[in-house]
């Protein structure tokens, strides 16, 4: 087999492979040469190129969401490496584990003017889990010696032993380091930084290794449950009427079912979902603005719990955040192994083990006795509001909100929808969807940048068929997605292409002035056509609801290309439609 | 007039006008919008609207590096941020004013789960002059204090008092702060990143100012030559009978022409000017590697100089760095007023002033009597290879090498030359350039991620017409720079498809296996109809001299919309007409 000649390059190749790390995005240089070598020389390894860095890294990023393994992402020296900053943020956030493995210049060449060289060390710090910066492997007695090794070589006799001597301590170094990355990078669910310094000639392989790496584990302790804190739980769980659980962004299949319809059946206790949490039961509450947004400060009173629980990552609903802190909880949990975020102000238990842990010590000591009428009183409304949605959007314009109730229900059974921020995940939380669907976004940072880069690693990662439902912001932002050997044929986008940042017509500004359309809502022109015949998606429009149904019909069919379907919705029509149903839904 | 009501708001703006910082660059956004509000109603600024905001900061870089002054950029809040960070590193690199404003949460907002909300503060620490962290103006007595300001709240009585001295002490350490930033940005000519936090409500606006910053100026010294040091040059340049200076990016008309021509006209004395160093003299030595590529260890004995002088930014050819790290000068000094690189492991002194202050003292005191054949040899060399260069040009395929003899024969007097990195900059070192050209391209990082953007910005700052010669991987990798309302009419783009990274063929690759053209050429078939479609570009293609030759007649003529000219050349020759070059010319 091919492998670099370089030691240090072999050990990191070798390491990610011990730790089954399969998945390889690489973007093309020189400085990472010995490492493209290593790892495509190698079929173990899953390989990907693409050029440009900022969709590599959110693609890796789409990968990892699914497989909940470490991803590598590669690229060479310089501002490459910054390009990656906006999916390892996103990661850092979203609990992704994503693997960044950047190529520098040894340190002796840094910072005297050589090119495609920046400082390197530690960039990411302020959102990363750790950031290993590797040493270059001694490379023979005539090499620059770096800095801090200098004294070492004062003595000529004894050279070459103290030659072997550093260069095992650096190897050992190196092992160490990595090792401590791979490994926090798996079990803290987020992104690591390995920086690797390497000295030219870049380009010789070898045909046996050098190296043999050991793998090392961390002794994480499995976390436990408090018992004391667990009968405070109880305790409090005991005598309050009103609890409500809040699930935020979850990987499916997270809970089970038992425990999922304990809660549901508990007359005392409300379970409201975002679209992102993946958790469904006739008796939770989805849609959670549908209750929120015509409530009155009399209602909220009603619905203001004595508990709240928290479950899964961020919150898209800004409604039922504001709520809660103007009407907090007495008591506020947050189940999580990792982290817990004190969203309400009131955060008094942040409970470290995962809510599948948490609820099958919890529940089999709880009966549910209580009573309450909390469930009932706000099922009626559920339902009241259910019925006045549908009415609404039997008789609404074509819109954002009409395409999306004929879209949502479109989607095949048991496939992934992918949503772009921020106007597509906060029309989805309005709809109650298909069960058998996986709902992903990107809501650690919430950004426009990476949602269709992150939809095709998500596809490639899976036999499911991946629908990406998107604005046009986020998509035009992210067009270098599509430059990508990889997007499965079953691949689809549903494009909304309201010309411009709708979701700024929503909020509170200066609407239809010059300055309004032209700096906030970025109004323009742009259709999606020729990506699509750029790249090779097969395109389709839809400009009105007979057209989109029509479309809809063969969308999800087998395909030679993947395909792109653009709706376009009057662009002055959709904030009133938006903002009216949250009147009539009263 | 319309002024954000955020007092904060009001003084950033306030400030930048004080300041005279014209021009901003706005991506939209709900956290910026009092600072979108403010520049927007303000006719002093010349405000620009970009999406992307990778692009957006390129496109800035652009302007700021025609007007030597500091040009701001706008986000909101988020991994929009880390967008701007590629930019911010070339900034920092090649010394370029620019101002990053980033809309940050209040602090108590950030860390608990919000969207859109980041680690934002020093963000860029690796590569920024200066952070400003401005804080939260004291919106009511009633609003959630920040953590370290608690205490002074528990006196009930002086609150108000309190709050007015307190609301008083964060505006004079905001305008402290900001006007710290500014003026760095523009005397240390960088970036510099003022992060400003502001809480709802954003959109609400008034007629007057509530305001009133002052400006501050740091007392910068102006730096002059120590007399000692000057006496040292003196005596050192007398004794040396071979002197070279080697001139890196510099922007047109930084020396005066006597001092150029003196310089000429001394035959102790070599000049090597990069096609960056917009530098131009019959005597000097432009296309270094045309020079330096062909020679043997004798003639790298005999250009050896005794003295290197170093001028500028960051030189592009590799080949001259390698000579010099071997063959040392005795002396190397560096003439920048910011900063040296010890780029040749050599550097003895660092003038801190300009070329031009420099030599308008040093040069009056020297006569040029050194008796020195040093001029004389290796105009005879240059000479010669110049005679090569044109027989090879004349009889060589179409190809890379070939197109750029065409091309930049092709460029109008008095126009400006943007070259992407790192083939185009390259293959231009080999031609001697029209001396009316202006010439730029990113060295500062060598990143293929803004090119285009920079050269847009560039079009835009000027009244002379911009082309920019970049090839595929860079133009694709930029594509969302065409996503710009302001780009010139003018403004041309010949895009060199060699169908991939052609410059990895030239490196001691593995060429020609399919990993090589996979992973490191990353060969594509796209072209650049589609994009010029989507963004209204006239488009032109040649895929011979013939088609070159005729597309370039009226190419540069006045036109309704920008042009593209797609020039394709042979992937597979490329590589060899270049290096059969280096071995013909010798």
């Amino acid at each position: 087999m091919i492998h670099p000649k370089i030691p240090l390059a072999q050990t990191v190749v070798q390491l990610c492979k011990l730790k089954n790390i399969k998945h390889i995005v690489i973007s093309p240089g020189s400085r990472n040469a010995p490492l493209t070598l290593g790892f495509t020389n190698d079929d173990f390894f899953n390989c990907y190129s693409i050029v440009d860095e900022r969709c590599a890294a959110f693609f890796a990023l789409g990968i990892a969401q699914q497989i909940h393994e470490p991803v590598a992402v590669l690229c060479t020296s310089g501002s490459a490496l910054l390009n990656y900053y906006p999916a390892v943020s996103e990661a850092f956030y979203s609990d992704i584990p994503l693997v960044v493995l950047s190529a520098d210049r040894p340190k002796h060449l840094i910072g005297i003017g050589d090119g495609q060289t920046i400082n390197q060390k530690d960039v990411f710090e302020n959102h990363i889990i750790y950031s290993a910066n590797l040493k270059l492997d001694l490379k023979d007695e005539n090499r620059i010696p770096e800095r801090e090794e200098l004294p070492i070589f004062k003595s000529i006799e004894n050279r070459l032993e103290r030659f072997l001597g550093l260069q095992q301590g650096i190897q050992s170094y190196n092992e160490d380091e990595l090792n401590k990355a791979l490994e926090l990078s798996r079990f803290k669910k987020g992104p690591v930084h390995v920086n690797i310094p390497f000295d030219e000639p870049l380009y010789e392989t070898v045909d046996t290794l050098s190296v043999n790496p050991k793998v090392q584990t961390i002794d994480l302790k499995h976390q436990k449950i408090d018992q004391d804190e667990l009968k405070d739980c109880i305790d409090e769980w005991y005598v309050a009427t009103r609890k409500m659980i809040l699930v935020g962004v979850l990987p499916p299949n997270q809970i089970e079912q038992q425990w999922l319809d304990e809660l549901a059946n508990d007359d005392s206790v409300l379970v409201f979902t975002e679209t992102t949490s993946n958790l469904h039961h006739p008796n939770f509450f989805p849609s959670i603005d549908k209750i929120i947004a015509p409530l009155d400060s009399e209602s909220f009173e009603a619905l203001q719990p004595d508990i709240l629980v928290t479950l899964g990552g961020l919150v898209v609903s800004k409604k039922i955040k504001a709520f809660l802190r103007t009407y907090k909880p007495k008591h506020h949990w947050h189940i999580d192994a990792k982290k817990a975020n004190d969203t309400f102000f009131c955060l008094d238990k942040h409970i470290e083990v995962t809510p599948n842990d948490f609820f099958s010590q919890f529940l089999p000591k709880i009966s549910h006795v209580t009573k309450s009428n909390y469930f009932n009183i706000w099922t009626l409304v559920k339902q009241q509001r259910h019925k006045k949605h549908l009415a609404y959007v039997k008789q609404i314009a074509f819109s954002d909100f009409k395409a999306f109730s004929i879209l949502l229900k479109s989607l095949p059974n048991a496939t992934i929808l992918q949503l772009g921020n921020s106007s597509a995940v906060r029309y989805a939380q309005l709809f109650n969807l298909n069960p058998t669907l996986d709902v992903f976004c990107n809501r650690g940072t919430s950004g426009i940048d990476g949602s269709t880069s992150t939809a095709i690693g998500c596809a490639v990662a899976n036999t499911k068929q991946t629908t990406l439902i998107t604005g046009d912001l986020s998509f035009f932002y992210d067009s270098n997605a599509l430059w990508n050997n990889y997007i499965p044929k079953n691949f689809r986008i549903i494009l909304i292409n309201n010309q411009g940042g709708g979701i700024f017509r929503i909020l509170p500004g200066h609407k239809n002035t010059e300055n309004f359309d032209y700096f906030f809502e970025t109004k323009h022109e742009l259709t999606a056509k020729q990506l699509c015949e750029m790249f090779q998606f097969e395109y389709t429009t839809a400009h009105d609801e007979e057209q989109l149904e029509t479309s809809l019909k063969t969308f999800y069919k087998k395909s030679k290309h993947p395909r792109l379907l653009e709706v376009f919705t009057p662009r002055t029509i959709n904030d009133e439609v938006l903002l009216d149903y949250f009147n009539v839904i009263k």
